[in-house]
């Protein structure tokens, strides 16, 4: 007998890594915090003496679910000014309230809102762009959540920093405090083409290289953006990304709703990721990212549910279904975009964007234990037939009664272990009250 | 001082008629299984001595959902055969499944399961298609939920019925038999224009006439149906519905997802109700109703699931979100379906294309006590600015606490008080065992 940390028995265990396995009545073995193997229930329990023993026998365990594009602490800007147009809703609500309102404190209260309600969604790991990054880290290694903090860039000033230079250096510096953690990376978070120049874009490629980190940016959101680049430039923002040498596989482009078909040609021979965000897309009418023909080209697609402003969630398994949904309606074909291959979007392909596809994302011998368990003998969920469609069509995240990240137990039987739910409540309520009194 | 039933305090009331209206600390009276009315809090307590009070200090009380189009029996399949063309999924797995298997016991476990699941989500009515309908309104008399029960109408044989006479005067059955009952209404349910008939179609015209009952339709569903319907018959099945005199105010025409402008134009002047199905439209990959048009032109839209087979879920509040976002995406207009109109859509609109918009639908005295109250001062929900926007873009079904039809307190504390869980979860799974062994 092998003795080891935490022997989890399950009904159904989905890996993800090899595609469209399903286990039934595995266990999953997990020491020092990784995957040491999966293998039937009955050989496990004659082979493994375990610290700690789950019996999770109505429920699938699948990968911790990876949310690649967030801005985090805009939860508490949540439903503040929905159902308007995109000019108005950014230039009359979302813009005013982030330069009253956004502050250390703002980006701690509400990154950890989010934080507990991506651990209860069965959300493990994040990449997040805002503000005050450094805050943003601390409180998800204070919790024990994985992220990639976004280093922003943009040419304006903001209350982060003043200038290109400034957000360089201050994002160079939550870096090297960061480096080698086991629970945060970091990558370069270059707001969006038209918000930054060539001069800061071309020191991101080169530090971004050097430091061997991702690139994470807006690209192609919307039809505006495009239209307006042409006018300014003569060229379509990810022509001059290309030009500049952003698009390698460094780069994240979030959105990519406009794309022709040599650019998804192109896009495919770069080695580049996709972070789709089908909800916030359909939110704000900016379009949708034609998903089936870009992983047809062998475009590597994420999934994220972009900031809880325009959203207004951070629900990953509702994103997998609306990704499903939305693939197959815009490529006219019921069998586009089956229930595996967007649980793979959210789960081993978000890992790979953000550069830990050795390190999460499927439940692999060797990397960390990032998982979930989901309920599934519920109303809801029964009968069930195929539980990875199950879990994409029918059910909902307050199904997932059990987190790790690293091994360590951060949601258990659906209560937050590393965060203080009514300390989060209260504060969030406390900014709704400020925030409320100065947005008209 | 007033002595009455019922008397609920709630945090937010919207009532849906007026349009857009949210009552803060106020109060619903209620008595013998009607609404007496709406008033603030304090004044409520002077006024009324109540036989039960509920405070639902952090709840949004709003009438219950109308589910304008469902298939209930059809849960037994949910999730049976996912991700495959419409053609396969309906000839190799759901046709073959259907008529191995229905009978007057998968009926009636198969529209409890469903009862149950949409009880738990704040569904208060549906208005259902299937085999059996004498079963289904027997089940929905039983728990005390209301529903329109379709006397479906097909040319060839099923389990049910033989030929068009058999099922209309079979239909006519249960149709007397319900007549005058307080929870159950019926309506005409000729399956499709391409599986029904001009001989019976007119005679469900007359009858329904005669009987002053709907006729509850899918039409123009998907391409493929009107492309057949102009090969054989020269013209599109709208206008062959026309000419028969079917598209009249009776009429619910379901999915629409192919519609001319000239069609929308002249489906405005008939009168006639559409019930719109995003997330099944999606699924099937069958394209989407242009709901925010047909509104513009005054069209009276319901929100359906569709059945479990093809959704995979009876959540009315996921169909609201989803109704809303595909209503920007396709219409280009972030504006558009706004949170307020989806919540009429899914309420007062269904029981407006029931028959039943006197009724139920809304928070009016002397309408029936349908509500349903919704938890939303959890993680997810919070910060709140606006709560019909939290309902709509950030709620989940699981935060609906309480339900009530015609003043019956069907959900208690999440807890359904006339329907047994473990009874209904059983028969699920022998379902599942036996269905499972005749799918490939």
């Amino acid at each position: 007998m092998q003795t080891i940390d935490t022997l989890i028995h399950a009904r159904w265990i989905v890996p993800v890594e090899p595609d469209d396995r399903v286990y039934q009545h595995h266990s999953l073995a997990v020491h020092e915090g990784r995957i040491l193997g999966i293998l039937p229930t009955d050989q496990a329990r004659l082979r493994y003496t375990a610290g700690v023993e789950h019996d999770l026998d109505r429920h699938l365990l699948i990968p911790g679910l990876v949310n690649a594009h967030t801005h985090a602490a805009m939860t508490l800007l949540r439903g503040l000014a929905d159902d308007l147009p995109l000019n108005e809703w950014l230039n009359n609500h979302i813009w005013p309230a982030e330069s009253r309102w956004v502050n250390e404190e703002f980006v701690h209260d509400g990154s950890r809102l989010a934080m507990a309600e991506m651990l209860r969604g069965g959300t493990t790991c994040f990449n997040d762009m805002y503000f005050f990054p450094d805050v943003t880290a601390r409180a998800a290694a204070h919790c024990g959540m994985r992220a990639c903090v976004g280093l922003i860039v943009i040419d304006f000033p903001t209350v982060w920093a003043q200038d290109a230079d400034e957000y360089i250096s201050k994002g160079l510096a939550v870096h090297d405090h960061y480096r080698g953690d086991p629970l945060i990376r970091t990558a370069f978070a270059p707001h969006a083409p038209y918000t930054v120049s060539d001069g800061p874009l071309e020191r991101v490629r080169v530090l971004a290289d050097e430091l061997d980190i991702g690139i994470h940016m807006h690209v192609h959101e919307t039809v505006e953006e495009i239209r307006t680049a042409v006018e300014l430039t003569g060229v379509r923002p990810l022509s001059r990304l290309q030009e500049l040498g952003l698009v390698s596989p460094a780069l994240m482009a979030v959105h990519m709703t406009q794309l022709a078909p040599e650019e998804i040609r192109g896009y495919a021979g770069s080695g580049a990721h996709i972070v789709h965000c089908p909800e916030s897309n359909m939110k704000l009418a900016s379009g949708f990212c034609p998903v089936a023909e870009l992983a047809g080209a062998g475009v590597n697609i994420a999934l994220g549910t972009d900031g809880p402003a325009s959203n207004n969630d951070l629900d990953m398994i509702g994103e997998m279904r609306t990704a499903a949904l939305l693939g197959k309606l815009v490529s006219g074909d019921a069998s586009a975009l089956p229930a595996h291959a967007v649980l793979r979007m959210a789960t081993l392909n978000g890992a790979t964007a953000l550069g830990l596809g050795e390190q999460t994302g499927s439940l692999t011998p060797g990397k960390w234990a990032d998982m979930a368990a989901i309920r599934l003998d519920t109303i809801e969920t029964q009968p069930l037939y195929e539980p990875v469609s199950q879990l994409v069509y029918a059910c909902g995240r307050d199904q997932v009664t059990d987190v790790w990240v690293a091994g360590q137990h951060l949601l258990k039987e659906r209560q937050l272990t590393t965060l203080d739910i009514h300390e989060i409540l209260h504060r969030a309520r406390d900014w709704q009250a400020r925030i409320r009194t100065t947005d008209n």
